[in-house]
C-alpha cells in the first residue's frame, strides 16, 4: 500500500474554502465526516468523501483542513492503515490515546480568532452538530453549514449516486404489510402526539414499504427518505425503479386507495424544501419526529419548538422485533447457509494440507458455496477470512499483500455471512486442519464457554443485552484474558448485519431491553498478537424461556441459536467444560445433525452430511 | 402512625411565598427538596423540612407547594409510608409509575401563565435547577431562588444546626497527613489545570483533614465547606470546636507553616460571599473545579466561563481507594463487628425460641454487643432487624407498630453495621433459628451462589462495578427469580456507609472502574412478599489476583471478603452448589474460626467461640 498524494488536493480544497461561489464568507477549516446523509455504516462509492480526500478508506475517521493543516480522527483498529495510506500532508490524530486532542479541541488551537469551520449539513448529524458547535462558539469560532459539499466541487470524477433497480417483498417474507406498517407507525406517533415522523435510516424506509434494493454493498437498502404524516406519505427516491411496474403494484400507485394510503412519490434531492414547507406550515404543538442522529440539515428544516428526537426511532424498534414471518426466514435462511459451509468445510478439509487454499480463495469459495442456495442476494459484509496471525486482526478482510496460504499448523478463523431474500446470516468458527497446541485448544475453551453462556442465559424480561455481557468474558477473566470488542450486535431481517436498537456489549448503555423476537449476535472471541484469533459466532433469537418460579410475573428470556453449523470439537479441552456445558455442546450438534443434515440430504450434498456426521459426534467425556 | 396534620402550615407558607420580606416576586410555586446544603444521603434534623411541612419524613421526596395544590414526590419503597403519614391537603406523586407526570410536567399543567417557582439555592443540586428551570422556561415560567428558605421562616420550632465537637485522626488511622492530601488535591488541579477546588460534601471535608463529627446520625461528618486554592486553604466551620487545643494542634492552627498550609478558618455561613469573592477576583483562565452535584447557590457564585464541573471531585477518587493504613483499620473494625455478631447469634439462639425477643430488642443487643467493642462510635446506619413478612421489606426499619417477635419458625433478617474509629461495618446475615423450609433453603442458596460469584469474581484492572452485577443474579435468573436493588455500594473507612464513585449495580452508569484498595459491599438478596427476606452482604476489598496468563498486561482483580461472620450453614442446600461454591464456602469459614476465633479467645468470650466453631463446620459434601 503506497500512500495517496494528496498536495494537489487540498489545494484544490483550499481554493474552494475560500470561494464565493461555494461558501458566503471564507471558511478557516472545513471538515469532512466518514459517513453519509442516512449515517450508513455502509456508505456507496460517491460518499466516500474522506477516503477521496485522503487516501484513507478505513470505515471510521472524520478529516479535517485547514488552511496550514489536514489531520485524521480515527480509532484504535485503523491506526495502522490510516498511516500507511495518507501522505505527509496529514496528520493522524489517534482517537482514545491520552494524548490526542479532540476535533474541537484541536480546531481552537490551531485556527485563527474568529474563525468559520464549514461543514456539509447533510452529512453531520444534528447531535454532532450542537457538540461541536457549542464547543466552537465558546471560543469565539462559528461552525456553519456549507450546502455544496466542498469535497464534490472538486472530486472531478465522483462516480453516480447508485440508483439500482428495487425488489418487493411479499407478505411471506415481511409478514406484515406496508400499510398496516404505516398504521402501527401512525399509532405510536398518536400516542406521543407527533403528526409527523421523518424517515432518515435507509435501512428503516425499506422496512418500512417491504422495499429492498443495493444501493449500498452488503447491505440491500435504496437511497430514500420518507415523510409520514397522520393523513400523507411521502417517499423520496430517484429513477426508473419507481416505474418498475411490480413496485407500483406493490406500492399501489396506480389504484384508488384511501388518500391516507396514497404514497406520494417525489424525487430523492426534493426532501429539504418539502421538509422546510412541512417545518412552515406547522400550528401550535404540532410535532415532528425525527432520529436525533438524522442530519443538521433536516433537523434544522424544522423549528425547534417543533421537533421531537429520539435516539431510537419507533420503526427502529419495531423493525428488531421480528415476526412469525421474519423468524421462519432467519431461520431457513440459517440452514441454507449452514449447508453452505458444511461444503466449504469439507472441501476446506480437504484442500487446505495441499497447501494451495489462500484466504482469499477460501473466501471465494465460502461465496461460491453460499450462492447456489435459493434466494441468496449478496454477502452481507466483507468476509473475514483469516489464517495464523492474520486472525489476531479483529477487522481483518484478505487483500493479495496480505493474503495468507492456509495450513496444517495454524488456525483458521471465518467469519461471514450472506443476505437471502428470507434472511441475513452471520456466522464466525474458528477451525483446525492439523493438530491444535494444548494453548490453542484451552484459549478456544474459554471463548466456547462464554459463547455458551451467553447463549444459555436465562435473565428477565427488560433486560438489557449489556447486562449479559460479561457473562461471556467470565471464563477468560478467570485465568486473565480478555478480548477487545462487543460480545454481539443485533442483525436485520435481509436488511442491514449491523441494527440497533440492542446488543450485547460492556460499551453500550443506549440499548434497548431484550425482547422475544429481536435478533443479536453471540461472538466472544480471544486474539493474541502475531499468533492467532479465534471467534464462535452465532446470530441467536430471543424466546420465552421457562423457569421454575416466575418472580413478579416478569416472565423470562433466553436465546435460540439460529445458526447452525458445526463447532469443531477438535478444538475443544473437554477437562474445561462442565457438565452443563458439554449437554450444551453435544445438544447444539445434535441440533445441527437433524435439522441441517436433513436439507443436506434433499440437496444431495452427500459429502459435506458425511462430514457433518463426524463433526456433530458427541463429545468424548471425561471418565 | 396518623397523618400530620398540615393545613395551618400549609396556609403559613402560602403566606411567605407572597411575602416581599423574603421574595422579591410572589413565588406561585416553593419546591422543598430533601436534601441539605451538601446534598448529603443521610440529613440532620434542622433540614428535614419536607418532613416538617409534609409528615413524610422518609429518606427521598420533593414536596412542592402552589396557591392550590401540595403534591410530594416518592419512590416505590415509600409509596405506603408517605400515604400514612401525610394529610389529605397532600397528592402523592409515585415516582416510577407509567402515569406519574414530572415536576416539571406537573408544575406546567397547575401554574397559571408566567409564574414564578421559588426554591432554596443552596439546597437544589446545579444539575437538577439546570434541568428544571429549562423546563420551566420553554413553558412561560421562571425558576427563581428563593435566598432565604421559607420553610425556616415558618417552622418556629425548627433544631439547631449540630455543632458538636470534632475527633482528629492521627496517622495510624488515615495513613496520610492532611497536608499530604492537600498536596495530592493541589497535582490533581495543577493537572486539569484549575486553580481553586471548592469542597462541598460532608465526607469529603471530613477526609481531607483527617477530622471526624457526629452532626449528622450514622455519619461521623460535621458542617463545614472548604476553599483550597494553589496557595490557601479556608475551612468554613462554626462553633468553639475550633478552638479545642487537639484540633488546633491537629490543624497546626497555631505554628508557624508555610503559607501554603496555613488555614484560614471562617465561618460556615460565609461561604457564599467568599466564594463571590474568589469568583469575582478570577484572572481569565483561572477555573474553579466543583462537584456537578454543588448546590445552585455556589455553582452561581463562579462565572459560568470559570466553572470546572465533574461528575465525582478528586477528594471522592482518593477517598475510595483506602491506604494500608486504612484497610488495615477496616479489617480490625471487621473483626470487631464479628465478634459482636457472634455474640449475638449465640444470644438469639438460646433466647429466640423462649419467644421473648422482638426486632426491636434483638437490634438493641446488637447495638450493646457492638458498643463493647473497642474504638466503638454509633452505628453506621438504623438496623434492618426483621423477621418473617418484614425482611420483604428491603428499607424496613422495627418501630413500635410493626415490632415483630422472633420466633423458630420465620427467618430472620439482620442488616447492621457501626462505626468504629477504624473503620465501618455493614453486613447481612439471614439465619433460622428453626428448621427451614426447602423453598426457603432453596432460595437461600441461590442468593449464595450470587454472592460468591460476586465474591470470587476475576476481572480486568480498569471494569466498572456495573459489569459485575449480573454475575449476583445468574443463579436466581436461572430458575425466574431476582431482586430489585443493586448488589453493592462504596464504603466509607470510619465515615459514610454508602460512598461513591463506585459500586456493583445495573442501573449505575456513572461508576468509576473498581481499584485495589476499593471497598464496596456484595449484597444479593430475595424477597418474597409477605413471606420472608433473604440477603447475604459482606463487605469486600478490592485486591489484585493472580491469574495464569496476564492479557495485555493489564493485570486482574478480585476480592477480598473483610466482613467474617459465619453463614448459616443450615440454610444451605449442598445439593443446588458447585464443587467450587462449597469450597467457597468451607475457605470462608475456615478464615473467620482463625482469625474471628482467635479474637473471642482473646477477649474471652468462649460461649461466642463455640459458636463459631460449631457454625463453621465444613459442609456435608453430598456423595
Amino acid at each position: 500500500m503506497s500512500p495517496k498524494i494528496t498536495t494537489e488536493l487540498l489545494k484544490q480544497l483550499r481554493q474552494v474554502m475560500k470561494n464565493p461561489k461555494y461558501v458566503q464568507e471564507p471558511v478557516q477549516a472545513y471538515i469532512v465526516p466518514s459517513g453519509d446523509a442516512h449515517q450508513s455504516e455502509y456508505i456507496a462509492p460517491c460518499d466516500c468523501r474522506r477516503a477521496f480526500i485522503s487516501g484513507f478508506d478505513g470505515s471510521a475517521g472524520t478529516a479535517i483542513v485547514t488552511e496550514q493543516h489536514a489531520a485524521m480522527w480515527t480509532d484504535g483498529r485503523y491506526f495502522l492503515q490510516a498511516a500507511h495510506q495518507m501522505d505527509n500532508n496529514w496528520t493522524l490524530m489517534k482517537m482514545g490515546l491520552k494524548d490526542t486532542p479532540t476535533q474541537e479541541d484541536w480546531l481552537v488551537t490551531v485556527l485563527p480568532e474568529g474563525s468559520k469551520v464549514g461543514v456539509d449539513p447533510f452529512i453531520i448529524p444534528a447531535d454532532q452538530w450542537k457538540r461541536m458547535s457549542k464547543a466552537l462558539r465558546s471560543a469565539g469560532h462559528d461552525l456553519v453549514p456549507v450546502k455544496e459539499n466542498l469535497i464534490d466541487t472538486i472530486w472531478t470524477e465522483c462516480p453516480q449516486r447508485p440508483c439500482k433497480p428495487l425488489i418487493t417483498l411479499d407478505l411471506s417474507y415481511t409478514g406484515i404489510s406496508w400499510r398496516d406498517k404505516i398504521v402501527a407507525l401512525r399509532s405510536k406517533m398518536a400516542e406521543r402526539k407527533v403528526m409527523w415522523f421523518v424517515v432518515t435510516a435507509l435501512d428503516e424506509v425499506a422496512w418500512l414499504f417491504n422495499l429492498r434494493g443495493s444501493d449500498v454493498e452488503y447491505n440491500p437498502v435504496f437511497f430514500a427518505y420518507a415523510v409520514v404524516g397522520m393523513n400523507t406519505i411521502r417517499l423520496f427516491i430517484d429513477g426508473d425503479r419507481i416505474m418498475d411496474p411490480a413496485v407500483r403494484e406493490h406500492l399501489q400507485l396506480d389504484s384508488t386507495l384511501e388518500p391516507e394510503f396514497k404514497i406520494q412519490v417525489l424525487p430523492y434531492g426534493s426532501i429539504l424544501s418539502e421538509l422546510q414547507a412541512v417545518g412552515a406550515g406547522l400550528s401550535p404543538k404540532e410535532k415532528v419526529w425525527l432520529s436525533d442522529k438524522a442530519s443538521y440539515a433536516l433537523t434544522e428544516a424544522i423549528p425547534k419548538a417543533y421537533r421531537y428526537l429520539t435516539p431510537y426511532t419507533p420503526i427502529c424498534i419495531a423493525k428488531a422485533v421480528k415476526n412469525a414471518a421474519e423468524t421462519e426466514g432467519m431461520r431457513r435462511a440459517h440452514i441454507k447457509d449452514a449447508v453452505a459451509l458444511c461444503e466449504l468445510f469439507n472441501w476446506l478439509e480437504k484442500e487446505v494440507p495441499k497447501g494451495t487454499v489462500t484466504e482469499i480463495i477460501a473466501a471465494d469459495k465460502a461465496e461460491e458455496f453460499r450462492s447456489q442456495q435459493k434466494d441468496f442476494v449478496e454477502l452481507s459484509f466483507a468476509t473475514i477470512s483469516s489464517t495464523g496471525p492474520n486472525g489476531a486482526i479483529i477487522h481483518y478482510k484478505p487483500v493479495p499483500e496480505t493474503n495468507r496460504t492456509l495450513s496444517v499448523n495454524e488456525i483458521y478463523l471465518l467469519d461471514s455471512g450472506a443476505q437471502y431474500k428470507d434472511g441475513t446470516t452471520d456466522v464466525t468458527r474458528t477451525m483446525h486442519f492439523g493438530t491444535p497446541s494444548a494453548y490453542e485448544k484451552e484459549c478456544f475453551t474459554y471463548v466456547l464457554k462464554g459463547h455458551i453462556a451467553v447463549s444459555a442465559a436465562i435473565f428477565p424480561n427488560g433486560t438489557k443485552g449489556h447486562l449479559l455481557d460479561s457473562f461471556a468474558r467470565s471464563a477468560l477473566w478467570d485465568c486473565g484474558l480478555d478480548y477487545l470488542h462487543g460480545t454481539g450486535h443485533g442483525v436485520g431481517s435481509f436488511l442491514n448485519v449491523h441494527e440497533g436498537p440492542c446488543g450485547i456489549s460492556y460499551k453500550t448503555f443506549a440499548d434497548e431491553p431484550l425482547e422475544a423476537g429481536m435478533i443479536v449476535s453471540d461472538e466472544p472471541g480471544y486474539y493474541e498478537d502475531g499468533s492467532f484469533g479465534i471467534r464462535i459466532e452465532n446470530v441467536v433469537l430471543v424466546i420465552p424461556a421457562e423457569t421454575k418460579y416466575n418472580f413478579k410475573n416478569r416472565g423470562s428470556l433466553t436465546f435460540e441459536p439460529l445458526t447452525l453449523v458445526p463447532i469443531q470439537t477438535k478444538m475443544i479441552d473437554v477437562n474445561l467444560l462442565t457438565e452443563k456445558e458439554c449437554n450444551w455442546v453435544d445438544e447444539y450438534h445434535q441440533k445441527c445433525r437433524e435439522v441441517v443434515g436433513a436439507e443436506l440430504e434433499r440437496q444431495g450434498r452427500h459429502e459435506a452430511l458425511q462430514w457433518l456426521l463426524r463433526e456433530t459426534e458427541p463429545l468424548a467425556r471425561v471418565q
